[in-house]
């Protein structure tokens, strides 16, 4: 399945538990789409989150990503990875 | 030790023979450095890679892709995980 790597902006002085939670909120729903998001990386300082992820297309991602309430502002397909 | 994620772009186009080489001249100089980088992903749509490394701060990770040839566009800690 593609991987797709998500940026989210705007997310200054995320929290671990912040950001705990809003992973666990994608993994409770992403079933719907036949998304997995298996990694996620924040920056507090600069508001800026990663999210790695196997769906079958970007905007599988982002549905699951609005239906939690954080839409990404950028979706990239990774398809190559080291 | 501190994770980071820096971020490429400009890299159009880039193959998977591509990244594995840059990934390579990476890793055979990080020890420099103190860096380790443990992952890549590549969209060659858009011309974006993401590194994912271990390091001392964000200028020595600079250092060794300056070294390498490919300086990075943005550099961001990531202290948090999920």
């Amino acid at each position: 399945m593609p991987k797709f790597m998500d940026v989210h902006h705007g997310m200054k002085d995320i929290t671990a538990d912040g950001l705990r939670e809003a992973h666990q909120d994608d993994l409770a729903i992403e079933g719907q789409e036949g998304v997995h998001f298996e990694k996620a990386w924040a920056d507090p300082e600069s508001g800026t989150v990663y999210c790695l992820s196997e769906a079958p297309s970007a905007e599988a991602v982002q549905r699951v990503h609005e239906r939690t309430g954080h839409p990404a502002d950028e979706i990239h397909p990774v398809p190559l990875t080291v």
